[in-house]
Formats: C-alpha cells, structure tokens, sequence
C-alpha cells in the first residue's frame, strides 16, 4: 500500500510512522486512518518490526478531525437510526484505530512534537510510551465543539491518569501544555524537540533488547486486557496458559542462557500469533 | 419541596448547595439524604443549573451520620434476613445518594470548608472535583466505629486515589488533614477558607463557559460509566452514538462556529434526555 | 505444619512471615509455596492475629523462582493440551498464591530488606502496603527470560501502579531499585534497613490498635473486590450487607463507645466467617 498521509521509515528494528500532512497541521482524514490500519497490521506480521513510532511532520503533531474539507465533516450517514444495528455504518473513526492498536503485538510510542487535539490526542493513550517536546500541547477540546469523547478515550483515559483528572480535562475541553500533560500522567517524560525522535528510539530498545519479541507482545496484551477484568482469575487463566507457551519456546532459552551467564537468542516469532488458549485478535462485535 | 437541612443558592448557572445543621456540624440524616436527592433531581431536569457546588454551614462540611438520635442510629430494619431481596429496606443510604450522583447530567464541585468525616468524606467520591479549605479533614472512620465502607466508597475510593492509599485510609480508619489528602490524590487543590467557594466556582466555570451542556453531560457519563466496562468496545459502541447524535446538534453548531471562527450558541437541552442508544438513568437492580 | 522455608514469629497481634532459604536468596519453590498457602489459611483462622509482615532472611527478599534446581525449572506437565481443561495441572504457582491473598481476611504488609525480581516482585502486588529498605530492588524480569507476567501481575500491577508505569516495568524486564519503586507507585516509603521491621510494625498497628477485627477485614475484601466490579451498584449490595451485620455487633459497640467517649470492645470474630449475603471465599473456576 502506498501512503499518501504518512511517512514510513525504519531505524533497525523500530519502525517510525510520521503523520505527514503538514500544511494541514496533520489533521486526520478517512484517507489517513485506512493508511494507519494498513501499517499496523503490517507491522503485527513483520517479526522484523519490534516497535513503532508515531510522530508528526513539520510543527504539529495532529491538529485533530480535519474540519476543513467541507460538508459533513464527521462522515456520518444521517439515514442511520441510532440505536439500531445500522450504527455499524457510523462507527466512530478514532474509535476503531485504537481498538486496533488495543490488540497490537508490538509496543507503541508517541513521539509528540507538537501541537495535538480531538483525535490527535485521542489517539495517544492506547499507546504504551507518550514523549513530549516542549512545545507540545494536548486536548480533549471535544465539549467546546458541541461533540463528545471519542477514539475511546472514555475507557482510556481514567485509567491512565485517574478519575480526577480525566474529568477535569474532558469536562473543560481545555488546551493544555506539556507540562501540564506530564504533572498529569499523560506523558511520561518532556525533552528538548531535537532530542525528541533520539530519545523516543532509546525508549523503544528498553523494550527490544534483551528481551524476548513473544513475551513483550504477551506482557502488553495480558496488561491492557486485564485492565477490564472483573477478578484476578481471568489473568490467571491466561498467564497459566502464556507461561506454559514459553515454558517450551523462548522461556527455556533464556532460563539456559540465564543459568549459563550468556545473552539469551530468543526465537519464537509473534507473526504466527500468540499462545493458545485464548483468542488474542478477538474483538467483541460492535453492536 | 421546602429544605430544612440545606440551604440553595444560585450564582448564576451554579447551584450552591450548602449542607445547613451548623449546630450538628452538618451531620448526616435520613431526611437530609431525601433533600439532596430532591435537589439532584431538580437540577438535572433544570437547563438553567450547569453545575453544582456542596458545601457546609459553619465551621464544618459534615460530621458524617448523625450518632446523636438515639435508639437505632443506622434506622435498619434488624428483622431483615441479609441474605435476602428484603434487603431492599436495608439498603446503605449513602449508597443511594451516591448512586444518583454517578448519574447526574451536570458536574459535582465538593468545597470542604470543615471536618468531614465518614459519609461527610464518602459523599464526596462520585463528585468530579473536591477542593478544600485549609481547615479541611477527612476520614473513612468506619473501621474506628466497627462498621464498613458505605456510599459505594469501596468502589469509587480505589478509582480516585489508587488501591494503595485507598486500602490505607479504609483499613486505619484515620482523620487526616488538607495536606494529606492532596498528596494521596483525594482532593486537588488547597485553598485559603475565604477564596474557597470564589475558587469552586471559578472551576465550576470552566466546566460551563465555551462548552455545550450535552458534551459536559455526556462526557461526565461515559467516564463514570467506562470506569467498570470490561472492554474498549464498550466505550466504542456509546462514543459512536453520542458523537452521531452531537453531529446533527451542538456538534454541527460547534463545528460551524469554529470554521467561521466565531463563539458557538449551543442549545441541545440536557433536560430532554441524553443520546439515544443507551439507558443512562438505568440502575442495575438492587436485588 | 512444620515450615523448611519459612520461619515464623508473633509480635503481639502481627505475624511476621521470614522467606528462609538465605543461602538461595530465599528463591521460590514449591515447597516455598505450599508453606505459604498454609501460613495463610492458619492466620485466617486464627483471630490473635490481627496482620502478617512478609520479609527475606539475610540480604535479599526474593530472587525469584529458584532456577537452580535443573531440568525442568517451572515443573510444568508438557504433555497438557494448553487449551483444555487439563490446564488445571499446570496452573502459575505464584498465581494460586496471590489468588489466596487475594482473599484474606487480614492485612499483609511487604518489608522489603533487599533484592526481590520476578515472583519475589509480582507476590507483593496483592499485598497491603509495601515498605522498602534503601538497598531494595524490584523486578518484572520475565521478558528477559523469555518468560511472561505470572502471579497475576497482569491484573493487579496496573491497578497500583497505573497502567502508563505497568507498561514500563513489564515490557523492559529492568532491574530497579527503591527510589524508583517509589517515584512510581509500589513501595509507599523507604526507610533505613535497620529500622525496617520496626516500620513495618508500625504501620501493621494502625490497621489493628482501636480498630474492629470484622471491620478491617471486610474493607479489605470490599475494596479489592470492587476494584473488578462493573457498576458502583456491585458495591452497594455489599457495603448494604457488611452494614446491617456490623449494626447488630462490632458497630453496636463502636457508636456506643463513641457517644460514651470511651474505648471501644470490639469482639465479632473473623474466624467465623465474614457476614452473610456474598460467599466471600468464592474463587471462580480456574476452568
């Protein structure tokens, strides 16, 4: 697939995604979405891929929907009765890249140089790993358009930051800087803009070197499931399962090589999937 | 209906609700639980109230139930098998308060002026900001008495502040102070006792100024909401609807205002009911 | 039962658990795990004691499973097929074991003297408060080892740590020590080591001193229960329940001290089971 809204490159095993509309701030299209899908699900089959950056082109990261092509900027078919199966048509677009992203193998990282809202922030907090350069600015600027939480923020965003300040910022609508957004648990660290991209690469090999492809997929995937699960026994259940799995693959190298006081040479690739015992693509049906 | 045990006062858009037996230092009551239900039902069904702000007469915010009755303190009915639906005569009164403010259309605000104590401090969880004054205590004093977390505080407690702190406040029993409660994340900000209520409703505004009333109201219920859902998909198939319903209202409003680069006029009542697609005043049952 | 890991001592109400294979760096074993199980069941039973402190003999607390015992180190059935039910015979060790802390009924507190990685780190999740000497380490190492989250770390890390840190330490697998521990959430203080114990002591005595047995331990079930719990309604039926039982015992006794402002004489044993209307020791099926 050839992309007209992103710029792709890799540095080793770090794959880089740059919004790449500048002249629009990198506001978010139909176009750009179908492209973020088409490169996430890329990503999921290449064993090569250990880990993504998301950053913006130019000054912005993401301006939020692109409200300037005119007519129904939301895209929505107006026929559709609202609580009728029919919604499937008006599904929220943020909504369904994060839920992609929801299900990745590989960890994500923001690499936020800029300014961000609506959607462009939105689509931050599925991620694993959020940056700021100094000039970045965030907002759920959602209530002072008339419209709502959206990408699902709703679910994403209190368990990031806690209740208290989730409200705070989507009941506002309020733009904020970086130092607000890091004294509020959104990013985790604010660097100069021209160590931005270098130290989100070095963040990105914490979780690739030494370490097993299979059990930093596994790790990311039982961490967000279990974020929604009603008691411990849900994670028991699949961290049996995932144990036994790498017990018999990448477990019994690096406990050998652990013991041998050598590197470990992990192999088991995650392109075939993950352990079984549990479907690790299930969404549950939109409706 | 006439209020003995509070006193309301509007300004402007906020409705200030002052919990008024300064003689008992607030102190909680079955008929003081029946007013401030009434006034929730009130101010949502009202579009002129944006937000409410509780605090207290006197020198205190709410010493928590009122001990000072007599006879049976708690009012329950001990004929009751509580393994039984009889129960329902049984049910914790904060409980029910505290219920209906998760649903509430309109921001809580608590301004602690004083002392609170058991469900003077439990009363305070489902609403969306707590400032205090320097004067302000707290305390989950159950333990001290020899009863339990009431008000849903066993759910809403660990939301807002983390389990660590929420299991070391519930299993002491211990009043703290304003500073402690900053640093643990139940209140979030400390404010001077005579800027107290100037400082809620400066934050009450920011909740009401600029925004539309069904974003703010929607937003609020599909954070509580989300805070208990399993999976992103639910937030998903809610966030899909309201966006729907906000794009052939306010959203169409905001959308227009802000490419015309003029301040929006929203109008959408919350009063006639949020979004379609979803029961919002739906309680699961008791049982 | 006579205990070849552990080595018990009771300081007044508080028993304190020492992990005693130093010469292993007090590493996890089975055995280790079914003495455990043990301890925990007894101290349930047993209303003299009021709260159990965990810590490691000689310098470390706990290095983890202990991979020096050869062959197959997780002593897991490789003949079992991962998604059936025959599952049960390869269940995580260190998951029934926090699955049973989980479910107790007194407070556990974590003093944690020196090196903890893997199931030395994950056992602590479900504990009450966990206190740090300086020379403290932690560790979610498994993506190192090829290995992944186990004693359902998966649910629990998240839940005290919030999910941006859980991300961190779960994808890396890095080694940390106390102050990190403590800038992100897991340990609440750090003190000298030679003042550990006495800390530990301390905080163990405010969950006990004027406090109700019954009170202590349904708080602590309620507020990790409702931490999984879909809707605030799923607290009320409890928190309904706890109440009216602790208006007929330990709370008749606690308002009637309180108006008489004397000592309260609580006397509701746990040890005969918490009140009535939830199965309290209810485990959902492994299945």
């Amino acid at each position: 697939m050839a992309y007209e809204c992103l710029a792709i490159t890799d540095e080793g095993p770090v794959r880089i995604i740059t919004l790449n509309r500048p002249d629009r701030l990198n506001a978010f299209t139909v176009q750009m979405n179908d492209e973020l899908l088409d490169v996430l699900d890329d990503a999921d089959r290449d064993d090569t891929v250990r880990a993504l950056v998301f950053t913006g082109a130019g000054r912005a990261f993401c301006a939020g929907m692109d409200l300037g092509t005119g007519g129904n900027v939301f895209g929505l078919d107006e026929s559709v009765d609202v609580a009728s199966a029919d919604m499937v048509r008006n599904r929220d677009l943020g909504g369904i890249l994060t839920l992609r992203m929801f299900r990745m193998k590989k960890p994500l990282i923001a690499a936020v140089n800029g300014a961000s809202v609506g959607v462009g922030t939105t689509m931050q907090l599925p991620m694993d790993i959020r940056i700021a350069s100094r000039h970045a600015k965030f907002g759920f600027v959602f209530a002072e358009r008339g419209i709502t939480l959206e990408s699902n923020a709703s679910w994403f965003l209190p368990r990031l930051v806690g209740m208290a300040q989730a409200l705070e910022w989507a009941l506002s609508g309020r733009v904020f800087g970086a130092e607000e957004a890091l004294a509020g648990g959104l990013v985790s660290e604010i660097v100069d803009a021209d160590i931005l991209m270098e130290r989100a690469l070095a963040r990105a090999h914490r979780f690739i070197d030494r370490t097993s492809a299979m059990s930093v997929a596994v790790n990311r995937q039982l961490l967000w499931r279990m974020m929604g699960a009603a008691h411990p026994m849900e994670a028991h259940r699949l961290e049996s399962r995932t144990m036994y799995h790498a017990s018999m693959y990448d477990g019994r190298e690096g406990v050998a090589a652990f013991m041998e006081k050598r590197d470990a040479v992990f192999s088991d690739p995650v392109s075939g999937g993950l352990p079984a015992g549990f479907d690790w693509d299930r969404e549950p049906p939109f409706e």
